[in-house]
């Protein structure tokens, strides 16, 4: 293992029963750096399952037109089949995996031929690599969407979970990092539901953008023969049609581009969250309590508990958008038609993909162990005049116009300030309406302005729609109750 | 001009009537650097009318609920709209500029409250920059979103123009930049159609994503006040509801992130379309020829004639792909809340938005000004076996398995290399049926296999839905008819 | 203002008379959009110093090997000074910016040959656009860095005057944001310089590899008249010789690359002060106290004082990302040779200048002025086991293996959590000692393992090169004293 | 194989010998997610000899010291000695991976503390895996780049042997993808040559920057212990001595960055190279024919030959850029002192320099393999006027100012346009002296006018230093022989 690690074994020497099935011209076997330069095998093989669903369905449309005879079908179906169950066990093992012929698609190609003969050459009539791999891309996609659709779900249950037990802990919001109002715990925790809702969502909407089917679009121009490519589509549940053009088909990739952005801004939420609690698990601000096993020690200070898969969360943010970036670059300029950079597509997709897959499932598992430090929290609620803005909208309500009653607060804020009064309950009626008084609104304070302040009393009285406070939180958590159920 | 060029104006000195207005505790006015540091005025500006369509339907709100009185709200609406006609008119002129009030929403607020008083103090009821901002950029996003339908309008019109003109000259396809199998001109532009309607679907999918109204949010917790969020998003005609929760809504940028993918994504098909025409103006292409409004010559070399705006649009996928890069990065890992780094968005989404827009307007201009040169395309239709894949096809609807027919007209390619033939159609029955029957098909050809020869033939006989020849470019210009008509 | 706003103004029409200076075949002119679309000029004028530097040399040069007259060059020198009072003077209002021209290299020539007439007209004998842009462009680093170098200085007196003034309080130093080993406030503040002090020599390194002038190359093949490329060279002091090839010379945005990715990496380093100055500065940690010029308030929370100019330096990282990834991205697959997608290159490159530049003073000014507060601070120091790493090496230097005296700490970092002591050096003697019999090494511990705990023990005890306790921040700081001095 | 595929395999249950070198507090292998979350092993290994040597030069230094005993040393020494052998030949198979130990690090020790005990368990003392990695990835940097040195190497020997084969003969460069000036083969290989160059002394710069030895900086602050941090450094070839700060030291990824920029830029230089080429191989171009192994064939059409290695060279250009941007990503905002984020740095960095080393040794197959076809190229020299710009230096010789000459030239283009002739040759003396006298330089050609026209003619007459013709691609190829041999 010297810094440079070649990807992948060599090639077997010597012609193949299945040679008949190499691209003419492929000259890269004579020559064991091209052989690995080309190969896509390495990542493209996890691909099995989608290529032989795509092949089915190809054939059967075959059979429907007329092009390959009813026993033609039956033994493509039957290699086919029993190929996707030596795979499903043998995995990497499969005696199929062959290097020398570049990928998933020739390999699955070659070994049915072998397998069964001239029904197997028959497979790839009206067919590239070229609309075969961009529908195995998009049946990828379409399978990912639904892994990642339960992963999300565990996502939302694990943070319902943890609003459910700690949620009506009143604590201080930031912004700028810096106190801001008071909210309860479950206020935080429905920013968090709704951003990462908003991800599963946008996932959704970018694959139904890229929901056609491309297969019967050829290498590039299509096909002279009479596909029935509505016939195609109509057997991938994932897909819903043909698509418009052959060649924006076999030449796109925007599927691949739209799923990596959708993970990247996923990526980018977990990010801000996985750092929020990295501030919340220091010490100074104590407020949660990671799960052992979501904390590790040091190799040299013995009393360390990191929140490192947090941290890791948050730096494989750099995955996804180095993939995005990646796909974007390998995009950026390329004429149209199938160009041989498109093979990489994948390698980027997977990555992401992987990490942002894991990533959520981590979340999950954090989210439902935590512990928010109710003591703690309440401890410090005093700090920082949290309620500064509920008594502006008071003075409001008490007819004080609000940039005046923005001035106002600010002018008693300093007077705690010069008295040492870390809060502003602590001030009495007298210094209130003193203030209100010379900005001209005297009187504007009476007793009951003491039912404004404090953090306690400030997150009951919210009454805005979505509010981070008691009413809010409660409802917001009617309506995932309600979903998740 | 020093390499360090400041960006904006110094502030003015002293007190000034606006200065209620202006944030407690901004010590920014203090230190020349801090103001210009701090400052957005210099872009967000551009959001002034959508900066007042917000305020009015705040103010609306504000008085439905009780909060203002009628003459209030009478005041603060002529106020605004005075202010919106006098920005209207003077631009950057406007002496409501004030940098040390750091951006539009103070400008305004300030504006107002000089005109109009208390009721101008009462406008912030309930708000915050952050809420109020977060409006702002959807409000503008929903404008651009329509301004650019427009542009794409017309760039989908200069496509069809030409497809209309030269959509039926024959040319040769290309996949990785080799010749592939023949198509029609117009086979090639439906596919520009297809990939760009797909960039407009985009923005307007991801648009829909981000259609929830944040006003109301406060500055994060929401509001004490009583509120009526769903009345305020009512008056927004771009809005559909409240957002689910306060938190999210102020920190949330995913609505410039979005429309910055989608933007990205339009500039990364431009590029592709650019970099194609590129190589077909050149001298040894000379597929097309650019119009002489969309070309430039060089200050050394008297001769050229240089396709420097398909340059420029290819190269200003750097723009579209480093605002998406600069927003990414400006979210990666910031806590949750508002927090002053989200201030940038909209520099980068400009500076994207404004790329692109011209790009696509300059698209729509060379495309139906461009002119394909069937002369030089046909003289060279015979070069690079384009009807092989044809010939193949020939064979199978003849019975021969498709991988055999692929090899046999491999050998046939090689055979006509050999005899220094560059088309397929200069050998005879006999040789086609030689190779077949080496590879156990004898006599599959007959005579009608010429009619499948020759880039001509091909292109009438291409039968898959979508394809790029006659058959398929008839269908989808007739679509695009319609659609546009 | 509508959400696309033109960049520029329209120009002039009807001949003029520096007309002649105009490329043949510039279609642009015909068309409003056209011309605003090629232009640099809203961006590159910024250079008009550098590019009539540049062509003073280039006259002399010309001079020397004879191609036009002392007369001449006299005109032209006259002409150039004059040309460039102007527009120091006049800035953008100088009437010599005319947009038709498209960039800073006609505008100037232009208005040199209405100045001189004939003289002018051979100023551009031997040299094309894109060798003079490429000068212009390395010109302006070298002046860009040199105006870094100024601001780099001010960052570090600036973190020089605050290590001397709190350098020695004792504080906790933070891996995973979680407690590790004290260290004094110095400690942390050499590793900011060593960071920042890296930043600047990448600058220089990175600019060396481009120091090589590119004048003399022509549009692409160089010339053939007798350049003295070398005498063109030995003018400018930024530069050391002739490029080696034409082609490359006029090709290569590696000098714009270069900057952009030096500027990048000081972005990312400042980002990490200030992501660590904003958590020093929330109230939880209450660590340092911003000077009130550098934080602003809230339009809605009156208590607030944010840490602004942090967040923006944070989310400034942005700009400077984006711009590297708009010129990689331009950058990508393009023919060799000028392209007209280059002229981008110094969009983004002033961009991310423009930002770093701003940032790094930024940061002088907050480093000089911020108070590290060391009551705050010394009052949590006991939290955090910041001791255990010490004892640990006690145990060590008291024959204990390593790894086995990391396990003891463990231990007995155990054992104050169970008995509820927050240091360790509440423990007594015989705990210490029974913690070493059981790991079999009994009366490891002796009394004086009280002077290894405590953070103000400890920070006096490292010893290695480099530590950021006391001794390490005494030499560090020394180094720094001399090298400012 | 699922879409989702688990990176790694799963961990051993139950207590294990090397237990005792686990970090303390480490939970993560209680859940099985989480220990594939954290683990680094599975691309970290490949850092085993650099992580060994690292370990010995600290005994060493240890041992001078008086931490460790003579027979320490020598059991540590002989024991590390003996698992390089073991990794050496049993590479992923090798029995102490264990991915419960997280790491490459971990591992090893682990392995050790088995083979050798209680020396071993003093192997870390003074040192933690913060600084550890930091040392080892700039060992492994140092390798890298010797590797690439090598592969270099290669290429500049491949483009020296075209150049010596193809180099004299005469083409046509390009500006914009247009004729401009009429160059050598060689001309335009030496540009190849120049570019790729200054990537290797980019790399080199950069690697240069990050030379000081981070080890004895513990795990942030440095050690009580009297560590020799010179001594360290002096048995590291690679190091020239301590790093300044051990926070900075142990948080900086300099190193990682730096030189995934520098292979960024490789990455982009060799797309440009690829782009040219992937044209220059194209039917209308034909001016390269590529080597039969590097290039591929098709699935469905049997004709195609596809530059297919070239293709993926420009696309890999993706895998390097997303490379840096993760890098980028990953660094920005987080704060100082070591944060588990920083382990993903090997991933990318791995992934860029994989992919780039592979791509320059395929360029350097590719370089040394191809033919220029003389006979295509100079079929076609007459077109694109490349002698315009010769033709207005012949007339600045005869005393006529350049903007002048190139006007004249201008117009004899035109001239030729409308005539029908596609070289300036063909026009007659008095037709030049005509256009001269329009411009009021009457009879300034005279017949040795024809002696700068025509590509072969100009390509003797460069005479600037650099110059792509005749007398610039012989004085650069001499260079090169020297430098090579």
């Amino acid at each position: 293992m010297p810094p440079h690690k070649p990807n992948t074994s060599s090639p077997a020497p010597g012609p193949k029963p299945w040679e008949h099935a190499k691209p003419t011209g492929s000259g890269s076997a004579q020559d064991e750096l091209a052989t690995r330069f080309v190969e896509s095998l390495s990542y493209d093989r996890r691909l099995y399952t989608h290529d032989i669903t795509g092949s089915i369905a190809h054939a059967r449309m075959l059979r429907k037109v007329g092009l390959i005879s009813v026993k033609d079908l039956a033994a493509i179906e039957k290699g086919l089949a029993s190929i996707r169950k030596e795979i499903d066990k043998q995995g990497d093992a499969w005696p199929g995996w062959k290097i020398e012929l570049e990928d998933v698609h020739m390999c699955i190609e070659a070994a049915l031929i072998e397998k069964v003969g001239d029904a197997g050459r028959k497979l790839h009539t009206g067919r590239s690599r070229n609309d075969q791999v961009a529908l195995d891309l998009k049946l990828w996609v379409a399978d990912a969407v639904n892994e990642l659709d339960k992963v999300f779900a565990q996502v939302f249950r694990g943070f319902v979970l943890l609003a459910q037990r700690d949620g009506a802990i009143v604590m201080p919001s930031y912004t700028h990092l810096q106190r801001a109002q008071p909210i309860v715990v479950g206020g935080e925790i429905m920013a968090w539901l709704a951003a990462l809702e908003r991800c599963q969502r946008r996932l959704h909407a970018l694959r139904l953008l890229n929901s056609d089917n491309p297969l019967g679009s050829g290498a590039i121009a299509g096909s002279c023969l009479p596909l029935d490519r509505k016939a195609t589509a109509d057997q991938l549940d994932a897909l819903v049609g043909p698509t418009f053009n052959a060649i924006d088909a076999t030449a796109s990739r925007d599927a691949a581009l739209d799923m990596a952005y959708a993970l990247a801004v996923t990526a980018m939420t977990l990010s801000r969250w996985a750092e929020q609690w990295i501030i919340y698990a220091s010490t100074e601000f104590s407020f949660i309590t990671l799960d052992g096993r979501y904390t590790t020690g040091s190799s040299m200070m013995p009393q360390k508990r990191n929140p490192d898969m947090l941290e890791l969360t948050r730096g494989r943010t750099g995955t996804a958008y180095g993939s995005l970036v990646a796909l974007l670059t390998m995009c950026k300029g390329i004429t149209v038609g199938y160009n041989r950079d498109l093979q990489e597509d994948k390698r980027h997709l997977f990555a992401a993909y992987d990490s942002v897959r894991d990533s959520l499932e981590m979340c999950a598992r954090i989210a439902s162990t935590t512990k928010f430090n109710e003591k703690t929290i309440t401890a410090s609620l005093g700090r920082g005049f949290l309620d500064a803005t509920a008594l502006a909208e008071y003075l409001v309500v008490r007819g004080v116009p609000f940039r005046t009653a923005h001035q106002i607060v600010g002018s008693l804020v300093r007077l705690c300030e010069e008295r040492n009064l870390h809060e502003l309950s602590q001030l009495k009626l007298e210094d209130f309406n003193h203030a209100c008084a010379q900005a001209k609104h005297p009187r504007a304070c009476q007793s009951d302005v003491y039912d404004w302040l404090g953090a306690a009393n400030v997150v009951k009285r919210y009454r805005s729609a979505g509010n981070a406070g008691v009413s809010g939180f409660e409802i917001q958590l009617k309506q995932w109750d309600k979903r998740l159920s």
